[in-house]
């Protein structure tokens, strides 16, 4: 720890004109650094230093990438913050290079393994849960009290089920459901029921009026195979009040329960692992320590032969033209193209672009705008060649890394990453959030060390020390990597599963509502 | 009950050619009703019959209004389903009448009280609930484990407080803030908390680095005023972790449950509710019996001063004209219009129209298109003069009857309607639905005597009756007017309460997620 109280910055490439201040509690003006850089103001921990004078107009590199242009003259040992930085403009998606610079193959990855539940349809359970889909809003409440009544009555008697979950939601009704948009929540909301974590035991409520009917949220024939006939409660089906809509719920729930009790966990290579990456509340060190980490564990999976998703269109927009060359062939790298179209459109519709993010949180970590943010977003996605892209809600069975394609708000990515099958999930946070889901277990990984010591009980690996030198990134994505194999096993908590936070799940609907 | 086993159909106005089959179960083909129509085939319950010939695209009239038009002949006695009813073009805007027909105001109504909870800025509540508020999904299942442990620890120590709820909500960041679209959500999280059953007491949680500041959601200087100054927790502050984060979430909320304990419930006159109408999973009995009898209960309480909110934008849009006509002031329907058109917009924008209203189960109740359900919806809206328009999520202090614009999605206009400051709902339904809020109480009003039968642990009222003539439009819209006193004062539990049936809030946000 020594060394990490004399001042000390980060350059992430040999390149860059800027680097990162990464002292607890910042640095004041005529900080020296060991390179012979002195501080002309006080920088605050994860905001940016001048390595080097630039004149107005000026780019300004980190990652290697110009990551905007100097707004006026900048002094080396100035402060650069976001107010002297311009956005420059998204990369062009038609000049985008497509499978231009395809990484080779990465030496293969035996022997890992960890403890899970295997469905017919050939995918992996981490958790053996009861969910109870919905068609519909209306029959939400309902659920959720049929839902604590099973788990106070009946629950305790399946000890081999880990948790009985509602998936509720307010689509349904009261949307356009034939509007071009409705394709992403209703396929969401499909994918979301077939999830491996909920062993294929289908459990549908509805009430009977609403526009998404049963038959159009699960058509027989395009489904994966299910164990058992789905079994469906209509509420406007019961004649005896509310009396016997729950006790239909609780009768079918009985019978899942007893399926789901019998299964056993077995021994399950790290290739069924579907991991999917995320972060939120990012600062500058995200691209330092955190994302780079998990960067290397998604390398760890991808050679062990697993899934690993990435998504946040617009996290990932300013690195189009980077991503598309890593694609594995020109159709995925079209396939990007097209999902970075569609969102660009999306937002446009709707007044907006891509410079609505960052966040005020991000800008006091010390993130300058949307393309220092790709950035480091993308090192998460590690050094592999792209390997299929995913629309927001399609499920997943392309093995090694894939883009699905989702918003980057943290819980419609993660509703998304869901009903793309994703078993484990990855979570990197500088400002910190209490992140956490039912359906699968989250790993949340601190930017700092300032974090994981304040939040000890809620961040689960500090990536933070990277920065402090106390380890490599690699050691990092190592220890990530088998706290993915111990987690998805069932063997270790994690801190939101501790706590049971579980937030909502919050699906993408692009229609309008009616 | 014996006169209702003769065939009987209800007309609703001198003019109308089709009438509506009420009899339960429907009625066979050769069936002969007292005017000595016959059918010349069986007509499911609620279903309309032609009550003369008519040559194809002859105007179908129901309500004395042109529904549509007939896509082919149509005998006298044969079932008008929706397949034989064109959809007729929504009333153009630029067309309607302002204040052409204001009714005559109606004789004042005296004397008619509620117990309820006086706030400072001169509103009522009709529960007394402690309220906490968020910025940011973030913060919401931590926010949940709170609520856990002080509705287990702590309420039962404050009788006088009725229950904790946590308001939260998927907005606050990975939004596009400043899309013109964004002012609805934000607004609307605003108003909510600071609903009449609140009393004032403003405890809101926030994460720290999201994109909806506390100061964003709650400006100083532009909010009714509070009890004390607001009560905010920030997590990203906490610097001891999850145990820190909670700790201060339950101490503020008991200094909160202490003054909330102090308050008591005070005569209030009529006047000072705020009832939002609303319905949903309506049948072609919607418009004859439970919509017409709410209609006679907005009357009266617009007779006591009251303030009664209608909204629906999708299901009254075909009613424009009519209500434009009805407006106080030329200046109070061009408000109506101007919503009105913000809503084609929007839904043009998103590849939808009117005509994704109704759904499946209200055409399986009988209604033809959104031209019939909007004449029956209105039916809700009573005879009064229209008194004001609210915007979406705005806050209603108009007297009188107010149109709230909102979507028909029942829970987004539950949500839109409190925000408006509604502390009493009322929601008619026919197919039925198990509707329920927490943050004020909802009486359930059948439009049909075997959905109350059936569900008679659900249904509030039997609007029924009606239909089968054991009652008069009048004496159940006086029933409903009491029930709201009773129910108001706390004196009465409905069936949503008894059961804790409380769906979840669903905000209306226009603007695009990033």
């Amino acid at each position: 720890m020594n060394s990490f109280l004399q001042p000390r910055y980060i350059r992430v490439h040999k390149n860059d004109n800027v680097a990162v201040v990464v002292n607890q509690g910042g640095l004041p003006a005529g900080s020296r650094f060991a390179c012979g850089l002195v501080l002309t103001e006080m920088i605050p921990e994860t905001h940016k230093v001048a390595l080097a004078d630039l004149a107005e107009g000026d780019a300004i590199v980190r990652y290697g990438v110009v990551i905007g242009h100097a707004k006026r003259a900048i002094q080396r040992g100035n402060w650069v913050h976001e107010g002297l930085v311009s956005l420059p403009d998204a990369p062009p998606l038609a000049d985008c290079p497509l499978a231009t610079a395809v990484p080779k193959t990465l030496p293969k990855l035996d022997g890992f393994t960890f403890e899970g539940f295997r469905n017919i349809d050939g995918s992996v359970g981490t958790r053996n849960i009861l969910g109870i889909s919905t068609t519909v809003q209306c029959v939400a409440a309902t659920v959720a009290y049929a839902v604590r009544r099973i788990k106070a009555e009946m629950l305790p008697h399946y000890p081999n089920v880990d948790d009985v979950i509602a998936i509720t939601h307010p689509y349904g009704c009261g949307v356009a459901i034939d509007a071009p948009g409705a394709a992403v929540p209703i396929r969401t909301l499909r994918n979301l029921s077939l999830h491996p974590n909920l062993g294929g035991e289908l459990l549908l409520v509805s009430l009977g009026c609403e526009k998404l009917q049963p038959e159009r949220l699960m058509p027989s024939g395009t489904l994966p195979v299910l164990n058992e006939e789905s079994s469906l409660a209509v509420m406007q089906d019961a004649q005896q009040g509310f009396g016997e809509i729950v006790d239909t719920i609780m009768t079918l729930a009985e019978r899942k329960l007893k399926k789901l009790n019998e299964r056993r966990r077995i021994s399950c290579p790290a290739s069924d692992l579907v991991v999917g990456l995320q972060c939120g509340g990012s600062d500058a060190l995200s691209g330092v320590t955190a994302n780079p980490a998990v960067g290397f564990t998604a390398d760890l999976l991808v050679r062990a032969g697993a899934t690993v998703m990435f998504s946040e269109v617009t996290e990932v927009r300013d690195a189009a033209h980077l991503l598309t060359a890593r694609a594995a062939t020109p159709e995925i790298a079209q396939d990007l193209v097209r999902e970075m179209a569609w969102f660009d459109e999306y937002l446009h519709a709707g007044g907006a672009d891509r410079a609505a993010n960052p966040t005020p949180g991000n800008k006091k970590g010390g993130l300058a705008n949307v393309v220092e943010k790709a950035m480091g977003s993308i090192a998460k996605a590690g050094s592999t060649a792209l390997m299929g892209v995913a629309g927001p809600g399609q499920r997943v069975t392309q093995k090694g890394l894939v883009f699905a394609a989702t918003p980057a708000s943290d819980f419609i990515c993660g509703t998304l990453q869901l009903a793309a099958s994703m078993n484990m999930h990855i979570f990197t946070t500088g400002r910190g959030t209490p992140y956490g889901l039912a359906m699968a277990p989250v790993i949340k990984v601190s930017t700092n060390s300032g974090l994981a010591t304040r939040w000890s009980d809620l961040i689960d690996v500090d990536a933070g020390k990277i920065a402090t030198s106390e380890a490599t990134i690699e050691e990092v994505g190592w220890e990530i990597f088998r706290l993915i194999l111990e987690v998805a096993s069932g063997c270790k908590e994690t801190w939101a599963d501790h706590w049971g936070l579980h937030n909502d799940l919050v699906l993408f609907n692009p229609g309008p509502v009616t």
